[in-house]
Protein backbone atom coordinates (compact mmCIF):
# COMPACT_ATOMS: atom_id res chain seq x y z
CA UNK A 1 0.00 0.00 0.00
CA UNK A 2 1.42 3.14 -1.27
CA UNK A 3 0.22 6.05 1.67
CA UNK A 4 3.31 8.17 1.13
CA UNK A 5 4.57 10.48 -1.29
CA UNK A 6 8.31 11.47 -1.87
CA UNK A 7 9.54 14.35 -3.78
CA UNK A 8 12.38 13.81 -5.31
CA UNK A 9 14.92 14.39 -7.93
CA UNK A 10 17.77 11.86 -9.31
CA UNK A 11 20.60 13.85 -8.86
CA UNK A 12 19.79 15.25 -5.39
CA UNK A 13 21.97 13.58 -2.53
CA UNK A 14 19.24 14.43 -0.02
CA UNK A 15 16.83 12.37 -1.54
CA UNK A 16 19.03 10.19 -2.21
CA UNK A 17 19.14 9.36 1.46
CA UNK A 18 15.74 9.37 2.05
CA UNK A 19 14.68 6.84 -0.62
CA UNK A 20 18.13 4.57 0.69
CA UNK A 21 17.07 4.38 4.07
CA UNK A 22 13.45 3.46 2.64
CA UNK A 23 14.86 0.53 1.45
CA UNK A 24 17.37 -0.38 3.96
CA UNK A 25 14.33 0.00 6.12
CA UNK A 26 12.00 -1.94 3.52
CA UNK A 27 9.03 0.32 3.09
CA UNK A 28 9.75 1.32 0.04
CA UNK A 29 6.83 0.25 -1.10
CA UNK A 30 4.99 2.33 0.52
CA UNK A 31 6.51 5.68 -0.96
CA UNK A 32 5.23 6.84 -4.18
CA UNK A 33 7.91 8.74 -5.94
CA UNK A 34 7.21 12.28 -7.59
CA UNK A 35 10.32 14.29 -9.36
CA UNK A 36 10.93 17.66 -9.25
CA UNK A 37 13.25 19.90 -9.56
CA UNK A 38 14.42 23.10 -7.84
CA UNK A 39 17.65 25.47 -8.37
CA UNK A 40 18.25 29.04 -7.33
CA UNK A 41 16.19 31.19 -9.65
CA UNK A 42 14.19 28.26 -10.98
CA UNK A 43 10.35 30.01 -9.97
CA UNK A 44 8.36 26.54 -9.52
CA UNK A 45 5.97 28.60 -7.58
CA UNK A 46 3.21 25.51 -7.22
CA UNK A 47 5.40 23.79 -5.88
CA UNK A 48 6.43 26.48 -3.21
CA UNK A 49 2.62 27.01 -2.91
CA UNK A 50 1.67 23.60 -2.39
CA UNK A 51 4.23 21.03 -0.70
CA UNK A 52 7.65 23.25 0.14
CA UNK A 53 7.85 26.80 1.09
CA UNK A 54 11.91 26.42 0.96
CA UNK A 55 11.30 25.02 -2.73
CA UNK A 56 13.77 22.27 -1.42
CA UNK A 57 13.99 18.44 -1.79
CA UNK A 58 13.01 15.67 -0.85
CA UNK A 59 9.81 16.62 0.56
CA UNK A 60 7.72 13.56 1.91
CA UNK A 61 3.37 14.05 2.10
CA UNK A 62 1.97 11.91 4.13
CA UNK A 63 -1.33 10.33 4.40
CA UNK A 64 -3.09 13.01 6.93
CA UNK A 65 -1.92 15.87 4.08
CA UNK A 66 1.26 16.62 6.92
CA UNK A 67 4.07 17.13 4.41
CA UNK A 68 7.44 16.68 6.53
CA UNK A 69 9.94 19.01 5.21
CA UNK A 70 13.30 18.19 5.49
CA UNK A 71 15.28 14.87 5.01
CA UNK A 72 16.88 14.29 8.39
CA UNK A 73 13.33 14.60 9.53
CA UNK A 74 11.92 12.13 6.84
CA UNK A 75 14.33 9.49 7.58
CA UNK A 76 13.83 9.83 11.11
CA UNK A 77 9.84 9.62 10.57
CA UNK A 78 10.46 6.63 8.52
CA UNK A 79 13.17 4.89 10.58
CA UNK A 80 10.91 4.77 13.79
CA UNK A 81 7.84 4.11 11.95
CA UNK A 82 9.18 1.14 11.03
CA UNK A 83 10.76 0.61 14.40
CA UNK A 84 14.23 0.49 12.39
CA UNK A 85 17.87 0.50 13.78
CA UNK A 86 19.28 3.50 11.62
CA UNK A 87 19.89 5.48 14.33
CA UNK A 88 21.21 4.10 17.95
CA UNK A 89 18.31 4.65 20.18
CA UNK A 90 20.42 5.94 23.59
CA UNK A 91 24.55 5.81 24.48
CA UNK A 92 27.51 7.71 23.74
CA UNK A 93 26.87 5.72 20.03
CA UNK A 94 24.03 8.06 19.37
CA UNK A 95 25.69 10.71 19.88
CA UNK A 96 28.53 9.63 17.74
CA UNK A 97 26.31 8.35 14.54
CA UNK A 98 23.88 11.80 14.80
CA UNK A 99 27.58 14.00 15.04
CA UNK A 100 29.19 12.31 12.06
CA UNK A 101 25.89 12.43 10.35
CA UNK A 102 25.16 16.27 11.10
CA UNK A 103 29.20 16.39 9.34
CA UNK A 104 28.02 14.61 6.36
CA UNK A 105 25.29 16.08 5.43
CA UNK A 106 26.96 19.81 6.06
CA UNK A 107 29.71 17.79 3.46
CA UNK A 108 26.85 17.31 0.93
CA UNK A 109 25.15 21.06 1.41
CA UNK A 110 28.75 22.50 0.90
CA UNK A 111 28.90 20.16 -2.33
CA UNK A 112 25.23 21.38 -3.79
CA UNK A 113 26.55 25.00 -3.29
CA UNK A 114 29.62 25.04 -4.64
CA UNK A 115 27.73 23.23 -7.61
CA UNK A 116 25.43 25.90 -7.61
CA UNK A 117 28.48 28.51 -7.36
CA UNK A 118 30.34 27.13 -10.29
CA UNK A 119 27.95 25.71 -12.76
CA UNK A 120 24.83 27.83 -11.91
CA UNK A 121 25.55 31.70 -11.21
CA UNK A 122 26.59 33.26 -14.08
CA UNK A 123 29.98 33.39 -14.68
CA UNK A 124 31.16 37.31 -13.85
CA UNK A 125 29.09 36.67 -10.45
CA UNK A 126 31.02 34.06 -9.10
CA UNK A 127 33.94 34.85 -6.45
CA UNK A 128 36.61 32.84 -6.01
CA UNK A 129 37.31 33.25 -2.24
CA UNK A 130 34.29 31.92 -1.77
CA UNK A 131 34.52 28.71 -3.28
CA UNK A 132 38.15 28.38 -2.74
CA UNK A 133 36.76 28.31 1.27
CA UNK A 134 33.49 26.03 0.46
CA UNK A 135 37.03 23.71 -1.08
CA UNK A 136 38.83 23.99 1.80
CA UNK A 137 35.69 23.23 4.13
CA UNK A 138 35.08 19.94 1.72
CA UNK A 139 38.43 18.58 2.31
CA UNK A 140 38.46 19.32 6.11
CA UNK A 141 35.18 17.41 6.20
CA UNK A 142 36.29 14.77 4.63
CA UNK A 143 39.47 14.51 6.18
CA UNK A 144 37.04 14.39 9.69
CA UNK A 145 35.14 11.43 8.37
CA UNK A 146 38.21 9.66 7.68
CA UNK A 147 38.96 10.08 11.67
CA UNK A 148 35.59 9.17 12.82
CA UNK A 149 35.09 6.86 10.24
CA UNK A 150 35.51 3.69 13.05
CA UNK A 151 32.29 5.40 14.79
CA UNK A 152 29.82 4.43 12.61
CA UNK A 153 28.33 0.84 11.65
CA UNK A 154 30.46 -1.12 8.87
CA UNK A 155 28.07 -4.45 8.54
CA UNK A 156 24.78 -2.95 7.89
CA UNK A 157 24.43 1.13 7.15
CA UNK A 158 23.27 3.32 9.75
CA UNK A 159 22.05 7.34 8.62
CA UNK A 160 25.56 7.85 9.13
CA UNK A 161 26.63 5.44 7.17
CA UNK A 162 24.17 5.87 4.32
CA UNK A 163 24.79 9.94 4.57
CA UNK A 164 28.45 9.69 3.58
CA UNK A 165 27.77 7.70 1.18
CA UNK A 166 25.46 10.10 -0.37
CA UNK A 167 27.74 12.35 0.04
CA UNK A 168 30.92 10.62 -1.60
CA UNK A 169 28.78 9.73 -4.41
CA UNK A 170 27.57 12.93 -4.93
CA UNK A 171 31.16 14.61 -5.29
CA UNK A 172 32.33 11.56 -7.76
CA UNK A 173 29.19 12.59 -10.24
CA UNK A 174 29.75 16.43 -9.48
CA UNK A 175 33.36 17.43 -8.07
CA UNK A 176 35.40 14.56 -9.07
CA UNK A 177 38.54 16.88 -8.77
CA UNK A 178 37.95 17.08 -5.16
CA UNK A 179 39.35 13.26 -5.37
CA UNK A 180 38.02 12.06 -2.22
CA UNK A 181 39.54 8.99 -2.04
CA UNK A 182 43.55 10.53 -1.59
CA UNK A 183 44.96 9.24 1.55
CA UNK A 184 41.18 7.93 2.89
CA UNK A 185 41.37 4.46 3.14
CA UNK A 186 38.55 4.04 5.73
CA UNK A 187 36.10 6.05 3.66
CA UNK A 188 37.33 3.97 0.65
CA UNK A 189 36.59 0.75 2.30
CA UNK A 190 33.05 1.95 3.89
CA UNK A 191 32.06 3.14 0.21
CA UNK A 192 33.30 -0.06 -1.39
CA UNK A 193 31.76 -2.30 1.31
CA UNK A 194 28.13 -0.57 0.93
CA UNK A 195 28.13 -0.03 -2.79
CA UNK A 196 26.89 -3.49 -4.30
CA UNK A 197 23.84 -3.22 -1.95
CA UNK A 198 20.37 -2.46 -3.76
CA UNK A 199 19.69 0.87 -1.79
CA UNK A 200 22.51 2.41 -3.09
CA UNK A 201 23.20 0.83 -6.60
CA UNK A 202 19.73 1.26 -7.38
CA UNK A 203 19.72 4.86 -6.60
CA UNK A 204 23.00 6.26 -8.15
CA UNK A 205 23.15 9.62 -9.37
CA UNK A 206 23.11 9.78 -13.09
CA UNK A 207 21.95 6.10 -12.68
CA UNK B 1 29.82 22.37 37.36
CA UNK B 2 30.76 23.50 34.09
CA UNK B 3 31.98 20.97 31.82
CA UNK B 4 30.24 21.65 28.52
CA UNK B 5 32.31 24.41 26.09
CA UNK B 6 29.91 26.24 23.52
CA UNK B 7 31.38 27.77 20.75
CA UNK B 8 29.46 30.71 20.09
CA UNK B 9 28.72 34.60 18.60
CA UNK B 10 26.82 37.65 19.50
CA UNK B 11 24.97 37.45 16.40
CA UNK B 12 24.15 33.56 14.96
CA UNK B 13 20.63 32.92 15.34
CA UNK B 14 21.72 28.88 15.43
CA UNK B 15 24.31 29.54 18.32
CA UNK B 16 21.83 31.99 20.40
CA UNK B 17 19.22 28.48 19.26
CA UNK B 18 21.47 26.44 21.81
CA UNK B 19 21.82 29.09 24.44
CA UNK B 20 17.89 29.97 24.96
CA UNK B 21 17.14 26.00 24.90
CA UNK B 22 20.07 25.86 27.69
CA UNK B 23 18.59 28.54 29.97
CA UNK B 24 14.90 27.18 29.49
CA UNK B 25 16.03 23.64 30.03
CA UNK B 26 18.16 25.36 33.50
CA UNK B 27 21.31 23.73 32.12
CA UNK B 28 23.27 27.16 31.12
CA UNK B 29 25.75 26.66 34.23
CA UNK B 30 27.47 23.41 32.87
CA UNK B 31 28.01 25.90 29.72
CA UNK B 32 31.33 28.39 29.20
CA UNK B 33 30.82 29.89 26.43
CA UNK B 34 33.54 30.68 23.80
CA UNK B 35 33.39 33.52 21.66
CA UNK B 36 34.33 32.45 17.59
CA UNK B 37 33.57 34.37 14.68
CA UNK B 38 33.25 32.78 11.24
CA UNK B 39 32.36 34.14 8.12
CA UNK B 40 32.64 33.18 4.06
CA UNK B 41 36.74 33.71 2.94
CA UNK B 42 37.60 34.17 6.78
CA UNK B 43 40.36 31.67 7.48
CA UNK B 44 39.99 29.97 10.68
CA UNK B 45 42.36 27.45 10.76
CA UNK B 46 42.49 26.79 14.02
CA UNK B 47 38.93 26.34 14.53
CA UNK B 48 38.68 24.26 11.51
CA UNK B 49 41.30 22.17 12.65
CA UNK B 50 40.87 21.85 16.54
CA UNK B 51 36.98 21.96 16.84
CA UNK B 52 35.02 21.83 13.84
CA UNK B 53 35.70 20.87 10.23
CA UNK B 54 33.01 22.91 8.65
CA UNK B 55 33.70 26.08 10.23
CA UNK B 56 30.42 26.61 11.24
CA UNK B 57 29.31 28.02 14.79
CA UNK B 58 27.80 26.67 16.97
CA UNK B 59 29.99 23.56 18.38
CA UNK B 60 30.04 22.30 21.40
CA UNK B 61 32.47 20.10 23.58
CA UNK B 62 31.51 17.19 25.60
CA UNK B 63 33.40 16.08 28.57
CA UNK B 64 34.79 13.24 27.14
CA UNK B 65 36.58 15.47 24.21
CA UNK B 66 33.50 14.98 21.97
CA UNK B 67 32.47 18.06 19.38
CA UNK B 68 28.91 18.08 18.75
CA UNK B 69 28.61 20.06 15.45
CA UNK B 70 25.36 21.03 14.63
CA UNK B 71 22.90 23.03 16.56
CA UNK B 72 20.02 21.04 16.99
CA UNK B 73 21.93 17.90 17.14
CA UNK B 74 23.45 20.41 20.73
CA UNK B 75 19.89 21.11 21.64
CA UNK B 76 18.58 17.42 20.98
CA UNK B 77 21.50 16.57 23.44
CA UNK B 78 20.85 18.93 26.06
CA UNK B 79 16.85 18.26 26.12
CA UNK B 80 17.79 14.51 26.60
CA UNK B 81 20.51 15.04 28.84
CA UNK B 82 17.74 17.13 31.32
CA UNK B 83 14.97 14.85 30.38
CA UNK B 84 13.53 17.93 28.77
CA UNK B 85 10.05 18.50 26.67
CA UNK B 86 11.47 20.67 23.81
CA UNK B 87 10.55 18.05 21.58
CA UNK B 88 7.61 15.61 22.00
CA UNK B 89 8.55 12.30 22.49
CA UNK B 90 5.68 10.73 20.67
CA UNK B 91 2.15 11.28 18.73
CA UNK B 92 1.79 13.36 15.79
CA UNK B 93 2.79 16.15 17.69
CA UNK B 94 6.45 15.00 17.74
CA UNK B 95 6.71 15.42 13.76
CA UNK B 96 4.81 18.65 13.89
CA UNK B 97 6.54 20.32 15.94
CA UNK B 98 10.04 18.73 14.32
CA UNK B 99 8.66 20.01 10.90
CA UNK B 100 7.97 23.54 11.79
CA UNK B 101 11.73 23.46 13.44
CA UNK B 102 12.64 22.20 10.16
CA UNK B 103 11.28 25.26 8.05
CA UNK B 104 11.95 27.44 11.04
CA UNK B 105 15.79 26.66 10.92
CA UNK B 106 15.71 26.58 6.85
CA UNK B 107 14.26 30.02 6.98
CA UNK B 108 17.23 31.03 9.37
CA UNK B 109 19.59 29.31 6.45
CA UNK B 110 18.17 31.77 4.03
CA UNK B 111 18.33 34.93 5.83
CA UNK B 112 22.16 34.03 6.75
CA UNK B 113 23.10 32.98 3.15
CA UNK B 114 21.39 36.42 2.10
CA UNK B 115 23.54 38.51 4.83
CA UNK B 116 26.76 36.84 3.18
CA UNK B 117 25.36 37.36 -0.37
CA UNK B 118 24.55 41.21 0.20
CA UNK B 119 27.00 42.55 2.80
CA UNK B 120 30.16 39.72 2.68
CA UNK B 121 29.98 38.98 -1.29
CA UNK B 122 32.02 41.78 -3.10
CA UNK B 123 29.28 43.74 -5.03
CA UNK B 124 30.49 43.08 -8.63
CA UNK B 125 29.40 39.55 -7.97
CA UNK B 126 26.34 39.38 -6.45
CA UNK B 127 23.82 37.72 -8.19
CA UNK B 128 19.95 39.54 -8.47
CA UNK B 129 18.05 36.48 -9.22
CA UNK B 130 19.83 34.65 -6.61
CA UNK B 131 18.85 37.42 -3.87
CA UNK B 132 15.33 37.68 -5.29
CA UNK B 133 14.85 33.82 -5.12
CA UNK B 134 16.03 33.85 -1.22
CA UNK B 135 13.86 37.02 -0.28
CA UNK B 136 11.09 34.76 -2.18
CA UNK B 137 11.65 31.53 0.14
CA UNK B 138 11.56 33.87 2.99
CA UNK B 139 8.49 34.92 2.44
CA UNK B 140 7.22 31.69 1.40
CA UNK B 141 8.50 30.43 4.88
CA UNK B 142 7.23 33.23 6.68
CA UNK B 143 3.55 32.67 5.47
CA UNK B 144 4.02 28.96 5.64
CA UNK B 145 4.80 29.36 9.74
CA UNK B 146 1.91 31.53 10.42
CA UNK B 147 -0.31 29.06 9.14
CA UNK B 148 1.23 26.73 11.26
CA UNK B 149 1.91 28.23 14.10
CA UNK B 150 -0.76 26.89 16.18
CA UNK B 151 0.94 23.38 15.77
CA UNK B 152 3.51 24.14 18.35
CA UNK B 153 3.33 25.29 22.49
CA UNK B 154 2.74 28.75 23.04
CA UNK B 155 2.46 28.89 26.99
CA UNK B 156 6.20 27.61 27.17
CA UNK B 157 8.64 27.10 24.21
CA UNK B 158 9.65 23.93 22.32
CA UNK B 159 12.31 24.00 20.33
CA UNK B 160 10.39 25.13 17.25
CA UNK B 161 9.09 28.12 19.41
CA UNK B 162 12.38 28.74 19.98
CA UNK B 163 13.81 28.73 16.51
CA UNK B 164 10.94 30.69 15.36
CA UNK B 165 11.80 33.69 17.78
CA UNK B 166 15.71 33.26 17.04
CA UNK B 167 14.52 33.80 13.20
CA UNK B 168 12.41 36.42 13.67
CA UNK B 169 14.93 38.47 15.96
CA UNK B 170 17.55 38.05 12.87
CA UNK B 171 15.32 39.10 10.73
CA UNK B 172 14.91 42.01 12.31
CA UNK B 173 18.53 42.58 13.13
CA UNK B 174 19.76 41.96 9.59
CA UNK B 175 16.68 42.37 7.09
CA UNK B 176 14.33 44.87 8.65
CA UNK B 177 13.08 45.41 5.25
CA UNK B 178 11.38 42.02 5.02
CA UNK B 179 9.18 43.16 7.21
CA UNK B 180 7.71 39.83 8.51
CA UNK B 181 5.10 41.22 11.08
CA UNK B 182 3.08 42.38 8.75
CA UNK B 183 -0.02 40.36 7.87
CA UNK B 184 1.20 37.85 9.95
CA UNK B 185 -0.54 38.18 13.26
CA UNK B 186 -0.18 34.73 14.63
CA UNK B 187 3.85 35.23 14.44
CA UNK B 188 3.64 38.62 16.30
CA UNK B 189 1.22 37.23 19.17
CA UNK B 190 4.02 34.28 19.20
CA UNK B 191 7.09 36.56 19.26
CA UNK B 192 5.33 38.94 21.65
CA UNK B 193 4.40 36.38 24.43
CA UNK B 194 8.05 34.88 24.70
CA UNK B 195 9.91 38.11 24.27
CA UNK B 196 10.25 39.00 27.92
CA UNK B 197 11.71 35.65 29.00
CA UNK B 198 15.16 35.51 30.84
CA UNK B 199 16.20 32.82 27.67
CA UNK B 200 15.48 35.52 24.88
CA UNK B 201 15.69 38.57 26.47
CA UNK B 202 19.11 38.00 27.65
CA UNK B 203 20.76 36.77 24.32
CA UNK B 204 19.06 39.18 21.88
CA UNK B 205 21.36 39.75 18.95
CA UNK B 206 23.30 43.14 19.00
CA UNK B 207 22.28 43.00 22.71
Amino acid sequence: MSDLTLYHAGPSPFARKVRVAAIELGTMQRITLVEQHVAPGKENAAYARDTNPLKRIPAMRLEDGCTLLDSGLICTYLNEQANGTLVPAGGDIRWQVLNVLAVADGLTELAVAMRYETAVRPEDKRWDAWSDDQREKIVNALDWLEAHADDIAHDVPDLAGIAIVCALDYLDFRHPAVGWREGRDKLVALHAGFADRESFASTAPGG
